[in-house]
């Protein structure tokens, strides 16, 4: 079998391939960041690159989702393009910072008592009368600064340092410590110098906060895309992606931690701070990324009956997972509810206290899967509604994130206005913008109940007498023309077609079962609601006026609705700065009732009632 | 520099050493098992080895070892031989089974609850409607077995196994586990094959007993000599080199280590069974033994106030230490009480359950160091009495270990009657034929009181007549000629000096001083010692009659004297098949209350009497 040289511009990475493998395998496989929304299956269309050099025929899969102008531009599918050639391929430059990641999020304060602490003493000088051992004098001491460290234990590392360092520290020394063990040992009074990173990992982005754990303040913020999207936009191709190659696991797991490394190292230099001076690290994320930054296989959360390996808090050396902080540093996962209900809820419903609060609250955070919790402090529920891609822009023909080109808030008046994130030319609509334009087809009855796109002749509303010329059609149906070819960036018109909306109701409709079946769970009505918590990305920029509109939220809600920002992000916080926080995770984690929305009787017909306007 | 190569006969092992390094190095670096009475720093003139081809002068301090005889034959001492040239050298063989090592010991039961079991469970089912982790229902499983396992943690090698294996075994696995974590998981019912193996390290000799941990039964028991003693045959020329070489702890670690290694496999080999059913390992050892098998510096253990760098009870993984067991087995290292009091000595007390009961006891292990407690279950008292390597042979002008030609008992009766470890013509004296000589020169008159032996003249009791002959001169004093040259094996004669006796009054005075000021400290008399414990080899092969006679242990007690044999192993065992007796090993190691003598006023008055006969 011949190799090929497939070189990625504007990178300059060269490999070499095998005949017959694709540009995608080459873009995994060199590491360069690159996004396949549907996981690089040639469901999306969207995994785009350009031949430079030479030119290919389309496939016929490429000929349904590429135009004539891209092919006479070179332009290619990722995942449809097979190598038998040295080859030199343009990709995008994922430029990070263009993409809108939730960082913000609501502050709630809690005593400072870390996981992790540092214990200045000043140790007893042996004595010949009472030899006793190294370790024993330093737990007397510790143990006159907190009773609860009598018993503390001693990491084996720690102990093979201490009698050197105590001696030539004159006795004067820092104890790094959690609530069971020490954990290192340092020389004289470091005690002011000691740092956590609370990180929130989504499917999407990663968010890591920098915190003085003698403070609790926040010293900075960093986030990155996911780099794990190459493997796939959602959990599940991600999981897929995992049991069909070798090692594919520990692959992904490598990619995720290689990128929370470089994080680390970001916030870091945000403030001029150095790795050695950070002790601790709290994880929060859906379970399938809980599971795969473990190393630990998520095949069997993606199967039914969808069963996580552990649901339980866990926690490891920092140096068993190559992440680099100080030597003796610890890592804190927090637990999780169910295979799709993460650590990631866990910590909304501890930055929210909805555990401690009588009032009933819904908490929402939407992404591929929607994650629902209601209930007070008197019983809690939850449920995931597989919401697909949709609202992150997959599934969606001029669908994208929420980065730059993308039309995020739209508005039907005398004429359509939108806003573009970048402020240039849009390209396509993100979640936020969907929402506001199915919206505003509702309010103007451009679409009908069960989502039909009507002809003009069928509208009723006379405002929407003004889009009558935006009806056009596309694929033996009618669809919406939204930004028309000469006013994007890319030369192609910004529609809706009827399968976007059929794909928008499909994520809806599982959200809104979701909600309603939980809201039966509880017996209570929708008015004993006192708030809905929206939490996530996608929660925080779209407008709920909106949301309540299409039936995502339900319409008596609509003037109860508070952002809460990345309150995942704020669990994870809370949980490194307090460890009665972390452990009422744990009592989070095992007292909210998960309910399975698949094994609900009531399910289908809740799903089809919610996918109507 | 230029290097030479040396080849050690009868092994063929080559090694290139520098110019002017020693044949001692050479013997060290070659990993070679060999014995340095003294440490190699010339003290003892033991270390003999013999020149092939080549022929070298005596330095001076051969010549005040070896005689004209041995010089023609070639015979050396390794630690004096510098290298200047290729070098083939015969060493002794090293065979271990000359020795003779103590393995048995007085049994006692317990109940058996090792410390770590095997629990055989069939796993529920993931069930769709109450998504439990794979976790969570093999720990509901678990404790059921035991309520104590309800919150059990999970080895994170473990956890990266369960969800596979719970699969492939069909839900019906066996989970290795300590009281606190769940160390591993296998397929099916492997509850049956459970095995341990209770470690007795002594300075001198190692041995190890392999105990089926499901019956409590010993299935096989080996012993070797510790390879340590290459580095010097006391705990203080051990401290010493490990202080003074690079890597002088790691190298005598791993020398350590190995033998263990093997002695692991010697003990399966002749039951024929396998590494990986051995899932858990107890160790007790003096002190320093302790801190160099786990690596930790035995510097400050070596020098005032003698500071151990830990005395509780640890525990660790055997691959941390490449001990070749189960790969989720554990290694228990039982507590010590002071520097120069260890786990050995915590292990006779729970094997003899001086703790327990209320009759007062007195347990005496003898070594290089003597190691007394004394007391019931009221209060214990313990020391270390710096006895010195007389009672094993060294510092005796013909003083051995218990091995193949040493004299191991000794009569006067009309003549001179001895037996010889082997039968074979004698080659020296060991500790406990020592004492038979000794103990026969007091009563027969031929030392007075002083220790000074008398000439023929100065004899008063009749019977010592018969020996008048054996008195000769040696180094400008009397010495007695125990066997003449032509009834050795070596040609040259066994004699006892002046310096010899000297060395045995040292050794007898520090222990008597040991024990009378423990019976001070208990403001007892003799007389309520109910019971003298002769622990340990030179205690079990002595005759208690002679120990008594010379005011080793007081005469009063000579009734009262019971051998205990390995009682330190038996404590190993103890542990190995019962938590409750690990946790009392723990509670005896924190209340036994050590007594430093060298911080005692009353210590060089007891010694100087202890001194005399």
């Amino acid at each position: 079998m011949n190799g090929y040289k497939v070189v990625f511009k504007p990178f300059d990475n060269e490999i070499i391939m095998p005949e017959g493998s694709t540009i995608k395998e080459a873009i995994i496989k060199s590491g360069v960041d690159f996004d396949f929304p549907c996981g690089g299956i040639g469901n999306c269309g969207k995994c785009r690159i350009k031949l430079l050099e030479k030119s290919l025929p389309p496939t016929p899969k490429e000929q349904s989702y590429l135009t004539e102008k891209e092919f006479s531009q070179g332009i290619h599918l990722a995942c449809e393009t097979k190598i038998h050639d040295n080859l030199t391929v343009e990709l995008q430059k994922n430029d990070e910072n263009i993409h809108n990641i939730l960082q913000w999020s609501v502050e709630r304060t809690s005593n400072v008592d870390p996981l992790i602490n540092k214990t200045y003493v000043e140790v007893d000088l042996p004595s010949l009368e009472e030899q006793k051992s190294d370790l024993k004098r330093l737990k007397e001491k510790l143990s006159l600064k907190n009773i609860s460290y009598q018993n503390i234990k001693i990491k084996f590392s720690a102990l093979k340092d201490l009698p050197d360092i105590i001696r030539e520290a004159q006795h004067k020394i820092t104890v790094i410590n959690d609530d069971s063990e020490i954990l290192g040992i340092e020389k004289g009074n470091t005690s002011s110098k000691i740092l956590g990173i609370a990180f929130d990992i989504g499917t999407t982005t990663i968010v890591g906060y920098l915190i003085d754990l003698n403070t609790g303040k926040e010293l900075s913020v960093s986030s990155t895309l996911n780099p794990q999207v190459k493997f796939g936009a959602d959990v599940i191709s991600r999981t897929t992606y995992a049991n069909q190659n070798v090692d594919g696991i520990k692959m992904m797991q490598t990619t995720l931690l290689k990128a929370i490394d470089k994080l680390i190292g970001d916030t870091l230099n945000k403030v001029s701070l150095r790795r050695e001076d950070v002790y601790s690290i709290t994880i929060v994320g859906n379970t399938c990324m809980h599971h795969i930054f473990l190393g630990l296989t998520p095949r069997y959360i993606a199967a039914i009956p969808y069963v996580p390996v552990i649901s339980e808090p866990i926690n490891l050396n920092a140096s068993d997972l190559n992440l680099h902080i100080n030597p003796c540093g610890k890592i804190f996962i927090l637990p999780t509810i169910a295979g799709f209900v993460g650590a990631d809820t866990v910590a909304v419903i501890l930055a929210t206290e909805m555990d401690k609060n009588s009032d009933i609250k819904l908490a929402i955070d939407i992404g591929t899967n929607g994650e629902i919790v209601l209930g007070s402090s008197k019983k809690l529920v939850s449920c995931s509604a597989a919401a697909g891609p949709a609202f992150e822009g997959a599934q969606i023909s001029s669908g994208m994130r929420g980065a730059n080109g993308a039309i995020d808030h739209f508005n039907f008046g005398k004429s359509m206005t939108y806003t573009v994130i970048g402020d240039g030319k849009p390209e396509g609509i993100c979640g936020s913008g969907l929402l506001d334009i199915i919206a505003g087809f509702v309010e103007l009855g451009i679409i009908n109940k069960r989502g039909k796109i009507l002809s003009p002749s069928e509208f009723i509303n006379p405002f929407a007498k003004s889009f009558e010329k935006c009806i056009v059609t596309y694929d033996n149906a009618n669809a919406f023309l939204v930004v028309p070819e000469d006013e994007t960036a890319h030369g192609r018109p910004i529609m809706i077609t009827q399968n976007d909306i059929t794909a928008l109701q499909l994520a809806k409709g599982a959200i809104s079962a979701g909600i309603n079946i939980l809201i039966d769970k509880l017996a209570i009505t929708t008015c004993e609601i006192k708030e809905v918590l929206l939490a996530g990305a996608f929660g925080n920029y779209m407008n709920p006026h909106s949301a309540c509109a299409i039936g995502l939220i339900p319409k008596d809600l609509e003037g109860k609705v508070k952002m809460v920002g990345n309150a995942a992000g704020t669990g994870s916080k809370l949980a490194l700065l307090s460890r009665t926080e972390y452990e009422r995770s744990n009592n989070i984690a095992s007292t909210v009732k998960y309910i399975e929305l698949g094994a609900e009787k009531n399910f289908n017909r809740a799903f089809a009632k919610g996918m109507q306007f």
